[in-house]
C-alpha cells in the first residue's frame, strides 16, 4: 500500500479461455461510497466461465472473474453508509448503480440503466480484495455459513427474485426446469415459500436428489404420459436451463394466469404464438438479478429456513481445475473458491 | 311458438363464405339458468367474419354469427337469477360456463375450461332472439346508448380486461398498436384510466383521429427517429393488430417491468429471445375476453366516462353489405347491425 493505493493479489486470464494465472494489481485510493472487501470465499458461476471464454464478446483482459463474494469489510470510503470495517458482507453480479435514477430511487437498483457489473470492465472477486459501491455490499446474517453463502449472491438471487417480483403465492404450483446450480436453490426457496414444487427431471437419480432439495413431485420429461397429466396444472414454470426446450409443450402445462419464466439463457428465441397464450392469459418473461433490498430479504429467508447451496470447495489457487470441473458439468451443485493467498 | 319452443328468425350462411340469407329455426323450451334475449342491435366483429369464412376450421353450417348483442330479456329459465323480463342486457363472446369450476367460483368465468362460445356450435345474435346462460347476460346501465353498446361486449372488453388483469396504473405509459375497432376503444379507456397514452400510427390523419379518441401522443411508426426517442419509455404495449410486427424493436420501447400484450392475433409466432426480456424484466402475454364481473365494471366505467365505440349502423337485412364493408377495411370504427325482422 503506497499513496493510499491497495495492492491486490488476484487470478487472471490474459486471453479468452487462456490459463488463469496469479495477477497483482493496485486499486486507487478508496473514495466516495466505495467499500473494499477482504475476500474469504467466492463462488464460481457459469457466467464467470462465459466471460473468461469471451462468449458474450464483452470481456477485457487481463480478466479477473468472481461475482459471488463473501468476505469482511476492509475499508470504507467517506460516503459509504451503513457498514463497519470488519463486518461480513456479500457481493454479487452488480457492483455499482446510479442512485439517483427513478429505478434506484424506487428500490429497483437492479433495473437501473448503466449498472456496473462486478466482472465487466473491472476486476472481480477471484482476488484478495474486491471493491464495490456500499449499497451492493450486503451484510451477511450471522446464521449463514460463510463458506456456503457466496452462491446466494448470484445463483440464489436469480431464482429468488422472480418469487418477489411476480408475487408468487404459497398456494401456487411451480415447476422447476434444470436441477443444477440455480435449480437446486429454486427448489429449496419454493418449498419454504409454501408452494407445490415439481422438478422436471430426465433420470431417476436426479428425481431423488430433487426431492431431497424440496420438490414434492417430479415430472419425467421423457415420458409422454407425465406431460399429459401435467397439462393445465402449473401457475409458474421457472427455467434455469441454457438449452432450447419444447416451449409449446411447456406452456400447455400452465393453468390460468400461468407464467413461463426464464432465468437461464436458452440459445434460440422462444417462438410463442399469441394463441398459445390467449385463452389461459399466459405470460412469458425473464428477470435479472435482484435489487439490494430483495437480496437482503433473501438472506433473511435463508437464515430463517436453513437454505444453503450444496457446494464443492476448491482452493482459489486451483481455479483452473475448478473451471474444468464446471465446464465438464460435474459441479454438484455449485463451486466455491476459498481465497488462499497467504 | 308451439310446445314451448321459440321461433327465431335469423341470418345464416350455408357454407363457408357463402351468401348470408334469412334462416328460421326453433329454440327448444327454455330451461335451467337460460335467458332469451330479444335482439335489438348486434355488433359485427372481425371474428364473425373469420367464423363465417371458416378461417379457424370450427364453424358449423348453417352458421349464424353475432356475439355483440344488445336487447331485452324475453324469457327466463326457472333458475336464471338476477334478471327481469324486459330488462336491457348485453351478450358477448361467451354464452355459457360451468359455474362450479375453480375458475368460475373465483370469478374467472372467462378462464374456465370448456366455455361455450356464442357463435361456436350454436347460433348467435344475427337473429331476432338469442339464448345464453343468465350469468353472461349483463345488465346494461341506463346511461349507455342501446345502439352503440354492442361492441363493448367483445371489442371493448378485450382491451379493457388487460387493464384490470395486469393492474395497469394511472401513472403508466401505455402504447396502443392498431387504431381500429379495438384500438379506438383502448385509447378511450386508457385516457380515462389516467395513463399517458401513445397511439402508434403510420399516417397523419390517423394521428389526428387517435388524439380525438384520447391519445396524448402519437408515434409515427415509419420514422426511425420516433422509435429511437421511444426506447425504454413504455410500461405496456397493447397490440390489437392482426399482422406481424417488428417485435424486437417494440420490446426495446418498454421500460423496466414493461409488458408486450397482444389481443390481436398476429399470424406468426412472436420470437422473443430471453435476453430481450431479461435486463428490464419484461413480459410478453395475451388474454381472452373478460369475466362477467369485469365486464360489468367496464360498463360502469363507460357510463361514468361517456366512453362509446364509434359505429356505423346497417340494417341486419343488409348483413352481406356490412360484411363486405368490414372485409374491405372500411369500418370506422365498428359496425353495428340493427335488427329489422318486422
Amino acid at each position: 500500500m503506497s499513496n493510499g493505493t491497495t495492492a491486490v493479489r488476484a487470478f487472471a486470464a490474459h486471453e479468452a479461455g487462456g490459463r488463469i494465472e496469479p495477477f497483482d494489481y493496485e486499486l486507487p485510493p478508496i473514495a466516495g461510497d466505495d467499500v473494499d472487501i477482504d475476500v474469504e470465499y467466492c463462488g464460481l458461476c457459469h457466467s464467470d466461465y462465459s466471460m473468461w471464454s469471451n462468449e458474450w464478446g464483452v470481456a477485457a483482459y487481463p480478466f479477473v472473474g468472481g461475482h459471488e463474494v463473501v468476505g469482511r469489510v476492509r475499508a470504507l470510503g467517506p460516503e459509504a453508509k451503513g457498514l463497519e470495517v470488519g463486518q461480513r458482507v456479500g457481493l454479487g453480479w452488480f457492483s455499482r448503480s446510479d442512485l439517483m435514477t427513478r429505478e434506484s430511487l424506487g428500490g429497483d437498483h437492479n433495473l437501473s440503466p448503466g449498472n456496473e457489473g462486478t466482472i465487466i470492465g473491472r476486476h472481480g472477486g477471484f482476488a484478495s480484495v474486491v471493491r464495490c459501491q456500499s449499497v451492493w455490499a450486503l451484510p451477511l446474517p450471522d446464521a449463514l455459513s460463510v463458506e456456503e453463502a457466496g452462491p446466494l449472491f448470484c445463483g440464489g438471487i436469480t431464482v429468488f427474485n422472480p418469487l418477489v417480483q411476480f408475487d408468487v403465492k404459497p398456494t401456487d404450483r411451480v415447476g422447476v426446469l434444470g436441477i443444477g446450480g440455480l435449480g437446486h436453490l429454486a427448489l429449496q426457496f419454493l418449498n419454504k415459500w409454501g408452494c407445490e414444487v415439481t422438478a422436471f427431471t430426465s433420470s431417476p437419480d436426479k428425481a431423488e436428489e430433487a426431492k431431497a432439495f424440496g420438490a414434492h413431485k417430479t415430472l419425467d420429461s421423457r415420458d409422454p404420459e407425465s406431460w399429459k397429466a401435467a397439462y393445465g396444472t402449473f401457475d409458474m414454470l421457472l427455467s434455469t436451463v441454457a438449452v432450447d426446450l419444447d416451449w409449446g409443450r411447456l406452456v400447455r402445462t400452465l393453468g390460468p394466469r400461468g407464467r413461463l419464466h426464464l432465468v437461464g439463457v436458452s440459445p434460440s428465441a422462444v417462438p410463442l404464438h399469441v394463441t398459445q397464450l390467449m385463452s389461459n392469459q399466459l405470460s412469458y418473461s425473464s428477470s435479472p438479478l435482484g435489487a439490494p433490498a430483495v437480496t437482503a430479504r433473501m438472506l433473511d429467508f435463508c437464515a430463517r429456513h436453513g437454505i444453503a447451496p450444496k457446494i464443492e470447495v476448491f482452493p482459489m489457487s486451483k481455479i483452473n481445475e475448478a473451471m474444468a470441473h464446471l465446464h465438464d458439468g460435474k459441479a454438484r451443485y455449485r463451486i466455491v473458491l476459498e481465497a488462499d493467498f497467504n
